[in-house]
């Protein structure tokens, strides 16, 4: 498998200004598959769903897993709309239709920003023409959606892995965007991140769906910003079939394989954006009583202010790591835990290791990516998850009054 | 029931330097029943638990529930700090009963500051005659703790009670301290929240410890700052029996009431103070399927950065609100939900409200003190919560690499 930045065939990409986003940025995008494209997709778990994500599962179920047209805005949510907010996802998709020709049904309609604000239909409509005219297959286009769905992202994010299968080559892509309200809580058939992943394999729903929350599971579902899940969250992914390789699945590990990377790629991009950070964190959790409560204590720390802000001061604190671990819920033996920045033991048996160094631990934590590794002594389960530190920066960013 | 700063009867307080905090203030106390006091407990449910808490069982129960001395540093948590933070604990025990004339097992010790640094024995012995000299039951000694066991928070916390009792007058009297790590999950025999609790009525400690718990649980146990549950979370009442009033399960319920008011005071008192705070937030939840869910919602916006961050930019991002509800784990029908700030209405119906006012949101979100009313219209399950904002300074308090 090499990673290069070839394109999946079967797929045309675009953006223009729609003047959605108060910046004046480009705002509207399309991915269409003009042959159509057999597709998964993982929402959020939150209970309040923004109207796009009804609307999606309902053309899915009704398309039989099919798509044409994945038509997203940015910088307005459609969430929290009401019945209005329904309406105006499904005139967008019905304009969709006629611009991108195909089915109102085979329209995968996506959007992102603020909540609460009505979705400015008439713009959405007076802008497809320029959109339609707006997509193609080369890297700039695809391009331009990678940066036309950003909100306070400061950088695009792509991901691209190619496998060898049946003889074929067989390309995946993937373009995300999400900075803020980051923790994603996908389920099978679940932001505001939104990511689009393309492929020019060829494979039914069912599989791609199993496929997706496989890769979902280890990369966007461990990470998180804020500990906001948000209302939006949408994975999507679209197989077009154009490589001429059919996926089955006793042919599908180097897939997997390749789609995992390109989803861990994408999550660890979106946690190195992430709103006002300086530091991109990795934790390892092992040797907890299960995975499952290795998992609750990545979530107590990726959610712990104190343990967050101490990161953003590069401080050694360990104190609130086990603090967090403590509170976490899961099984915790204090007697037990070893704690290490990178390679540096700074706790062990629970209490301030004979080895700790203060000044190279603030050195390793000055990095802008380091690693907490925590072992709790217990079993074998392990987990891991990647967060960031929570900075002055983040406070201005979201504390504007105007935003 | 009247609330003056008349103190019960039956105690001595009083607090010197030992040298323990960096600042050099006081940080030494003691509140000594010299006849000795019935009391009653609550620590925090966090599975790290401070060297302290553990003696502080130990001691109660060897000690029939009686305590005659009460000391407390702050400036180091003994926490994490393995056997020999137990050592250290017993040792300082052992000094305040020779000091204060009374068995180690009558000594309650509580510790406040850094987690994972050793508890320097050698400062609090010295400092343990100086002590003894400095106690009073006048209110400059009383208030001279209060000031003593601040770490992070900016003015001393007290209040007070009186009830009269079979014709005699009965007094209540709290400390706290706690600025941040503040989400108390106290359970019956429960901070780095340390209250401590006067009175001089007389009362046999299964009946303290059932009004402290009862009392704490909408008081201490509905407050969050930043969502870290601390190592060190104490509760603790103490009765003189110096009134010469003995509560009983039959007469207790206007002493039960004042106890009440005296925590969530001091409650309230701790959210106000905390670390870069500057709105007090009252959360009113109501309507929900169930108590218990109400207070996932509560809890769930209390420790929403995002929401948090709003309320610091005085934003009425209420989609802020309806997102961290979705999220919280609560049953949630979002055409059932209706926001107020104060009495605006923002949000009805899950939608936002035709009457929604921003620049009057924006306006009362600009006081030190609001309410987020929201009302779920699927039950009676209802909660009272109070949280603040997340703001520049808060991060700044706990970025700084020397804390």
């Amino acid at each position: 498998m090499d990673t290069t930045s070839s394109l999946p065939r079967g797929f045309l990409w675009g953006a223009v200004r729609a003047g959605i986003k108060p910046s004046g940025r480009a705002d509207l995008s399309a991915i269409v598959a003009p042959h159509t494209a057999t597709a998964a997709a993982l929402y959020t778990t939150n209970k309040i769903q923004a109207a796009p994500l009804l609307i999606d599962r309902r053309h899915l179920a009704a398309n039989g897993g099919r798509v044409h047209t994945v038509l997203i805005n940015a910088g307005n949510a459609n969430c929290a709309t009401g019945e209005a907010g329904i309406t105006a996802a499904e005139e967008c998709c019905e304009a969709a239709a006629e611009a991108f020709r195909c089915a109102p049904q085979a329209v995968f309609p996506s959007s992102t920003g603020i909540i609460g604000v009505p979705l400015p239909v008439e713009k959405v409509r007076a802008a497809l023409p320029a959109l339609r005219a707006a997509v193609g297959d080369a890297a700039e286009y695809f391009a331009s959606v990678a940066a036309a769905i950003m909100t306070t992202d400061t950088r695009p994010k792509t991901a691209h892995a190619n496998v060898h299968m049946d003889g074929k080559q067989v390309r995946i892509a993937g373009i995300a965007k999400g900075a803020g309200m980051i923790h994603p809580q996908l389920a099978a058939p679940h932001a505001t991140m939104l990511v689009y992943l393309c492929t020019d394999a060829a494979a039914e729903p069912p599989l791609l769906q199993k496929l997706l929350t496989a890769a979902a599971e280890t990369s966007f579902n461990r990470i998180s910003i804020d500990g906001d899940t948000s209302t939006n969250d949408t994975v999507l992914l679209l197989a077009s079939g154009a490589s001429g390789a059919t996926l089955s699945d006793s042919n599908s590990s180097p897939f997997a394989e390749a789609l995992s990377e390109v989803c861990t790629s994408l999550a660890k991009q979106i946690v190195a954006d992430a709103e006002g950070a300086t530091h991109l964190v990795e934790l390892n959790i092992r040797g907890a009583a299960s995975d499952a409560d290795a998992l609750r204590i990545a979530k107590a720390i990726a959610h712990s202010p104190l343990v967050k802000t101490a990161w953003a001061g590069s401080d050694p604190n360990w104190g609130r790591l086990i603090a967090a671990a403590g509170y976490s819920g899961a099984e915790v033996d204090p007697a037990r835990i070893t704690i290490r920045l990178g390679d540096l033991v700074i706790c062990e048996r629970g209490g301030r290791s004979a080895n700790f160094d203060e000044a190279a631990a603030h050195r390793y934590l000055t990095q802008p990516e380091f690693a907490v590794d925590i072992d709790l002594g217990l079993g074998e389960g392990a987990c891991r998850f990647w967060t960031c530190d929570l900075t002055r920066e983040y406070v201005s960013i979201n504390a504007d009054y105007s935003t």
